[in-house]
């Protein structure tokens, strides 16, 4: 519903008007064992470069290769803004093959390191209100893997200027993320293809 | 996961190579009363696009204001295809305006017909192979309400040529589509800014 009314009997006491709690910024995470959860996340992001919104995406996976699609409509759509004016900026960051913003180097970096290394640049951006619209894919993994700190990302995002929304994805989200989130979707698995032997298929799942 | 394997003991005994399961057209259904289901849909678009699918979405919904930001997104990314070759074409039809195909009249026509009109339409492309990747925004309402017949869709998507993907949206999808399709996900809500009083925001919500 694009323009829906809150349930009556709902309306919070804080002090705010309606349009002051309609402008608040958005934390949204999508978890749960099913699919769509970046795919949602992504939708998402179609509507906040319709806006005009600068869109900012960390994808914290292993493989490079993954969303690939995802990642070419979305640069195509960043190349659109700049060429025509039409929407918003795209940066899209990749932990799996390296961020960008670091150098590369021969050693190779161990996972633990790459995805703190990717939070403190998100800290620094949301510092800086670099986006207005992030997307931090995968990003539950190092949560609850123990590679970043679960209470300072809740803290960092709570504190976070401005209006800046984020959208987290991923399994097993940390209940203290939850807590701290306006939007939680679970996404649950009733049937998948691959259950009746098949694989993924191009256009489909990648 | 792109390239996931097929857990253990689930090959179906069904005759094809990996080869020819994995090239099944997919019948996907986001269903329940969480958010997302739509947008997860428009999310594999992205994908289906950047494989030069011909995309095809047909809203089932009243207001054509709804999903504005993901036509604008896929409109564009329809014309990427069509400036430079990269993805493929994008066409994007409302049942809320009146669908595009049918001449304007001065009578208004009622939404069970304009829903039945868009269902025999789809039939048509699907027979001629219009496109390679559908998506049947909301129309699990028409089916709820009995404005179209579930046993014949189900009965035309199983007997559809070629290797045509359908992705259907909406809450309450009907058992035997569920039963009929290959990939069902549930979308449910565990938190929702609106509970808490917010409005839908743009960027958001549109």
């Amino acid at each position: 519903m694009p323009k829906g009314m809150p349930e009556a009997g709902t309306i919070p006491d804080d002090g705010l008007t309606t349009r002051e709690r309609r402008n608040l910024p958005v934390l949204a995470v999508h978890t749960g064992p099913g699919k769509g959860k970046s795919t949602a996340a992504f939708g998402m992001a179609l509507r906040a470069w319709n806006q005009g919104f600068s869109v900012g995406v960390f994808q914290f996976v292993k493989s490079a290769k993954w969303r690939v699609g995802e990642e070419a409509a979305l640069r195509a759509l960043g190349d659109v803004h700049q060429t025509t004016g039409q929407g918003g900026p795209v940066e899209w960051h990749k932990m799996g093959e390296g961020w960008s913003w670091i150098r590369k180097h021969g050693d190779e970096i161990d996972h633990a390191s790459a995805a703190q290394e990717g939070w403190r640049e998100i800290q620094r951006r949301l510092g800086a209100e670099t986006h207005r619209f992030y997307v931090l894919d995968e990003f539950t993994y190092p949560l609850k893997w123990g590679w970043i700190d679960t209470a300072e990302v809740v803290s960092t995002l709570h504190d976070r200027p401005g209006k800046q929304h984020v959208i987290i994805t991923g399994r097993d989200a940390p209940q203290e993320l939850i807590d701290a989130a306006d939007l939680v979707t679970e996404m649950t698995k009733i049937k998948h293809p691959m259950d009746a032997g098949r694989k993924g298929q191009r256009g489909i799942e990648w």
